[in-house]
């Protein structure tokens, strides 16, 4: 499909969605379930976090009808306010899924008001495929319209595009007509929001959920008559240029059902920010080779990207900062071999030989190293050097985690967030998707019948 | 109060609203009695309009237990959800309040949520007054910070700075302590959204809308111990710098408790952009002068800044489009005298006559007058030339609307609204807000008892 110059991005993006069948992305279903997978169990982690139960008090007052499960817990809310607390348990602890290009992580604000609308109304397990894969194909093509100026500006790629996504998916679940979906793209844009400089706070989880509940808003508003803009995206004074960038319209829309974003996503093994996972990939390789002189370590030095600099030079006060810390991520990989949710608990945050060694570490720019590369050098007390450089780190596109891995993932993330729903049943109504009549033996707490 | 530069401009701004009380506003209750009172008249207007309908019906599922009433109706929704639809109805005709250094119209983001939260808690008539204020404090000073970059750059300013007020006075009435007003104020730039390029359409009012209802929802969260940067206003990936400003700090938190904000509101006496209202009072005096002539108008030329030619030199189409068009104000105040509801009504939009006269109009810069001035030169057929200046609009800071105007601005716009409230008790509550011990008297349909 091609874009017509006449016509507004967000028409040329509506009227792809609206003709786009499931017969047209079922090809693009297995690796839908992979992303889904891991959004299960990054919420089901995080499913009885304080800031997830906060939000579950925060908001109960302001829920309609509770037809939606809050992922992981026994409680319902109405869809909207659903959408809101499981797309922050999704991205609260950054382990959830990548897309690399943009950094954007995409399931957690498409995945989150497409299965609370889905479980509202009885739809069924293909729409809700069908409606997540389009649903995340324009949320990234968004983001790569004005990647990578803007997250470089401050403004939270996965918020600022997830909202997009939001829409579209909900739009298509909704099955409004692409007059309609052009108009929740609009919408859209005008409810796009989150700063990178509330990150590390909780204030980051507000922007994440509020890409959800206001991405299916926006298409309940657009199924009300509610209008926007045909260049609400790419107009003179619309979001791109607002937000300080000159969109690339043959990015956003070039190649409509010829490529798929979400065949370039990607899940984290471990639960840091993804430009660190070279990090700590490098540290296993030099904990092997060091054996047992890690006492006798005198500095660690970390070379990356300025991308890496700026996102982990940084000092390590709590569980939000070590996910994005350098000198976390080495210290744990380095101390305890493995970097997992118990790595970067509280608990491990304030362990004084975790401390001692987050000291001893120093970042270091590279401008050689792509981004997403890191090479961590170890100079021992007896001068002796050892170095490890890690290009692809694991779980990138050129050394994906495999089901079984995603599988594994779940199991553990949802053991280590004490949730009450029964994995075995998620794990397998995900795989099953496409023939569930509808969502509700997905989305319920307790064991299988 | 100064600001302390080791400290974020949030908790500056949040340690000046938590220390301020009743006491410390009362001088400036009447003209936030002007405000609200405003705020009902537009409110009122608006009250049964297509757009806030189909909002009401988009919102009723999602809503909680029905404590807030909606404006000039019947219907009630828990206070977030009518946050949104009162300050959608405020704002919907352009004819609520502005702050004329900014543009923005502060009282609807600010006063919806207010009301509704003060309603739903049973909070009396001077707190919602020391929380309004308080409100458009922050909100204007938001503003001051970005200004005039900010709204030229396509940010829709009412929006974006508008759900900092509704934080600030939500968290206000709350009685959060002043590291919880700092933390919703982070919040809220985390929830800050809003563009020009949607303003002829009603995404407009969701970001409107949002702006009242995500301030509320800030401010609660913060009460669940959400935090946020300190530095989300100001800091490097920070909310003003991500918008493409520079924040000018002194005007955020230079002369707390000194200057105020409110004493800069005015009030519009015609339903259509601030900007326009300079055209139309120079039009009011051209048709004194034509007494007979009108049909021999050969050209209208109206000069100004390059704001008003930014705003206004549009095609008409329908009711949005003509309260920001140039050519509509000059044809309805010459032809029909007026400039009020009706005569920026869609029925009016294709009036033939109108048609005809706004084609002889055309819009030309003089860059040496100031923003909200206007010239309007007439030359007849019969060579003869017209013309009026007008520096100081109706309504405009030198030459405002009395008590008394705005009260019949209340009767006429609750009249064209259909309303279902009794006029005269609104007036009468509005101006003894400060006595009310709570403002369910004030927030409900029917008439007085």
């Amino acid at each position: 499909m091609r874009h017509d110059e006449a016509q507004g991005a967000a028409q040329t993006l509506a009227d792809f969605v609206a003709s786009t069948t499931w017969a047209d992305v079922a090809g693009q279903s297995h690796e839908a379930k992979r992303s889904i997978l891991n959004f299960f169990a990054t919420a089901l982690g995080s499913a009885h976090d304080l800031t997830v139960t906060a939000a579950l008090r925060a908001l109960s007052p302001y829920s309609g009808a509770a037809t939606s499960a809050i992922i992981g817990r026994t409680e319902r809310l109405d869809a909207q306010s659903a959408a809101f607390i499981n797309a922050i348990s999704a991205n609260l602890l950054d382990f959830d899924d990548t897309h690399l290009d943009t950094i954007i992580h995409p399931a957690a604000p498409v995945a989150a008001p497409v299965l609370a609308l889905a479980q509202a109304r009885g739809f069924p397990g293909h729409a809700v495929l069908t409606a997540f894969i389009l649903g995340v194909e324009i949320e990234c093509r968004v983001g790569n319209a004005v990647s990578p100026g803007h997250y470089a500006r401050g403004w939270h790629i996965t918020s600022t595009c997830g909202v997009f996504g939001a829409a579209v998916a909900c739009g298509k679940l909704l099955a409004l007509s692409a007059d309609q979906i052009s108009n929740a793209i609009g919408i859209a844009a005008s409810q796009s929001a989150g700063i990178v400089e509330n990150l590390p706070s909780a204030a980051k989880n507000v922007s994440v959920g509020n890409a959800a509940r206001n991405g299916l808003f926006a298409a309940v508003l657009a199924a009300e008559g509610y209008s926007a803009s045909p260049r609400a995206i790419e107009g003179r004074l619309g979001w791109a240029r607002a937000m300080g960038d000159e969109p690339d319209l043959v990015r956003l829309t070039g190649g409509l059902g010829e490529t798929w974003e979400i065949a370039k996503n990607t899940y984290k093994p471990y639960p840091a920010g993804i430009v660190f996972h070279a990090v700590i990939d490098a540290c296993f390789r030099l904990r092997a080779k060091l054996d047992q002189r890690i006492g006798n370590i005198e500095t660690i030095t970390v070379q990356g990207s300025a991308l890496l600099l700026a996102r982990g030079d940084r000092t390590v006060r709590n569980e939000r900062d070590a996910r994005v810390s350098i000198h976390h991520c080495v210290a744990c990989a380095l101390l305890l071999g493995a970097a997992g949710v118990t790595e970067f608990s509280d608990a491990a945050v304030s362990r004084p030989d975790l401390m001692s060694l987050r000291q001893k570490v120093r970042a270091e720019l590279d401008a050689s190293l792509p981004d997403g590369a890191a090479r961590v050098t170890i100079r021992l007390t007896t001068g002796e050097m050892l170095r490890e450089t890690v290009t692809d780190a694991k779980g990138s596109l050129a050394d994906p985690l495999s089901d079984g891995d995603i599988e594994a993932k779940l199991r553990d993330c949802a053991r280590l967030g004490k949730s009450d729903w029964d994995v075995d049943r998620v794990i397998d109504r995900v795989w099953h998707l496409d023939s569930l009549t509808d969502v509700t033996s997905l989305m319920k707490a307790g064991v299988q019948h």
